[in-house]
């Protein structure tokens, strides 16, 4: 005799039927972070770090890790985006030793769902980059927080954070 | 005539000649974390998420991550990994309304360069995943920090990060 | 003088214009199966595989390769799936030492092709991923037979299989 | 107060350490099939089908997969392969209305792991290409069985399918 | 106190927002060529490369790198293409010893950009291709010129190579 | 009755084994170029390109395409890359109204199979990646020609080209 149980039921993953959402335009906001020591702090902005123009790389590295976002986290759809940005800024506070690289990644698409996960991405390799580039001269750089700053499309309605 | 100029000189981007590194047992420990409403923690705890066992797609993501991060982190070089472990851990305090899920993401490998950037990629692909089937319930949560915590193997000495 | 041969109406392959071809909800089920020994059957109900919940990371497998199956069937159209879902049923019958397990995979659209490949590709994974993690316990596991066994959506009308 | 709770023991994935492994030459072989319909035997022998020339690029399908192995099957470790071939032979039997196409595929590796699952993922990668291209000309083709016939090198033994 | 810059506004890379174009049929025809010497010649009439068909397998190489080309190339806008089509032709003068594959590849898709990078990505593709399958037999090989030939589609207008 | 036809022999593909190969450090030089026109160069070297740093990104892609050589290039063996490095040069004749940008790209393995594929595939895409960022201003651009020009290590001695 045959014995039947089903597991997708029971908690087993899915990416979840989209079909009969609306396409409309989205966009999310995200932001990282990366606080370095001060050597790194002067090879970035000497372009003296030998593996290249680190915000220039970081910055590839993020447009395109955006565009390979359905590959690299499972459940999500995949969406044809339609625009992609990245900028950089230095808070810099010399009297106690602090520079860190603000990440900020916004993600554009017309289509089903929404981009969150794609700017979270962006901001993510954007940091890890930094680190690759960096590491020679201090392992010790703490990446993050990394979070979804702003949202809109979709009839979820928008996400804006209120305080960060 | 012809005017001549050589750019990469310039800081512009390399992969680093690691032709001459010694092939050596290589590890690397990672961390990061990721912060969650009660209702998320219920959902992950209870196995309700409607897109599945977070944990386990987490996980799983964190490993595929892990051997895909020369693709992501442009000048990173390519190394086969012989091992990748990836861990969970609630940190929670109900009184604080704090739910915080611990990630370590450990990677091996026996090759020319260190997989620091391996385990990194695998634990903020872990928390990433995450964020994407839990979102639904609550856009406000905080990735990270994201950090290296160990490395051993190599010519330039290990690695241990003395305070968190 | 010069010799001009015309390859591609030889027989070479194109991936054929499918631009006139209407956006409609499409779906696909496809299924295959794996049939193991007796310990890996016990294995994967227990939970002891050392490589960890077998049906877990096959059903990961799964939608990772059908979001993929694009970059995987040369000749395939990609399109933005918008929802996976993979079921797993065990078959037993002890008497005759029958431990087999049924894969199904669903997928969906809105696009201008079927999803046929991707519902099949996704089956493959399942399956494989289960051979993967379960083969230091024996080898002669078999994979298959792997069908289409409905769909529905454009307009060259539906398809279920009658028998099996 | 902090509560911790380890996951990863109780059976979630992992990629598992092979760092100590031998690297030796290893080979497999693996195979499957898939049944077609007389007109796809004609199309396919004729070279009439409108998709191209269906082993030649089910072949290349087969060897392409074969290097992506370790991005599709998610705990598979990644190994350089110095090799691949694919074979495809007709058996027909015309009384019987009978035409299957015969894959194998041959993998070979200096590695710390076995090919197992690049040989699997060859041939299958084979016979869903072949589905692929001829499926508008039948949908009721049935793929496999799909299974291991042959495995050399490491220090497990080899493995040699006894009776098919 | 905190020091702000801002670095997208120097020439940093972003991948520009379509996200108002219009949906249209959009087709590109880019050609490539690569000189090969008279023993590559007859190796590829008489199918005796001892890697295989020749132009079946840079066809297919085409058609996947054209399906692939965002992914290649870092600003390019990922679009679900609808039609790809490769051809090769001969331009022989065996009086200057002059053996060249003049390599035409055709995309077509409806969407919001253009496909010029996909129509090089493929003829590029295929041309490296050959390279590869018959450099064992002359590494002297030069491929190329490779250009946009033809562009339909798209409010920009459409563009016509007018002397080679 | 059953017949067997065997194909591979009859000009199919495969990757050839190369298993029996040493082990040896080995270095390609592989260039292209890219001819555009006036408002281009000011583009480029004025930083005025509304897609970023088009040197910057290009060099970017080129490195990644390197490593993802045996993912685009089927018959090509996968090898770990140790080093990759791209040069820029512009070559002008502003009487001519030339403006042409040379590329070099080197790569460095230590592996068994040589790396002409890779450097090649690197000068590729950088060229195709000048292409796509510049192409709002003028799409007549012509990439090419694109050729190895030495290579060293391996058995089959080295390569170097003699005159351009």
């Amino acid at each position: 005799m045959s014995e039947l149980t089903h597991f997708n039921e029971q908690g087993r993953a899915k990416m979840v039927d989209v079909s009969d959402k609306a396409v409309t335009t989205r966009t999310a906001i995200a932001t990282s972070s990366i606080r370095v020591n001060a050597a790194i702090h002067v090879q970035i902005t000497d372009g003296t770090n030998k593996k290249g123009d680190v915000f220039a790389v970081a910055q590839v590295a993020a447009i395109m890790a955006a565009k390979n976002t359905a590959s690299l986290i499972p459940m999500c759809h995949p969406i044809p985006l339609t625009g992609v940005n990245v900028h950089f800024d230095w808070h810099i506070n010399e009297a106690d030793n602090l520079y860190e690289i603000h990440i900020q990644a916004e993600v554009k698409t017309k289509g089903v769902t929404g981009v969150e996960m794609e700017a979270l991405t962006a901001a993510s390799a954007a940091a890890l980059t930094i680190y690759d580039m960096c590491k020679a001269a201090g392992k010790e750089m703490v990446i993050g927080p990394t979070m979804l700053m702003k949202k809109t499309g979709g009839k979820n309605g928008d996400f804006e954070r209120t305080t960060e």
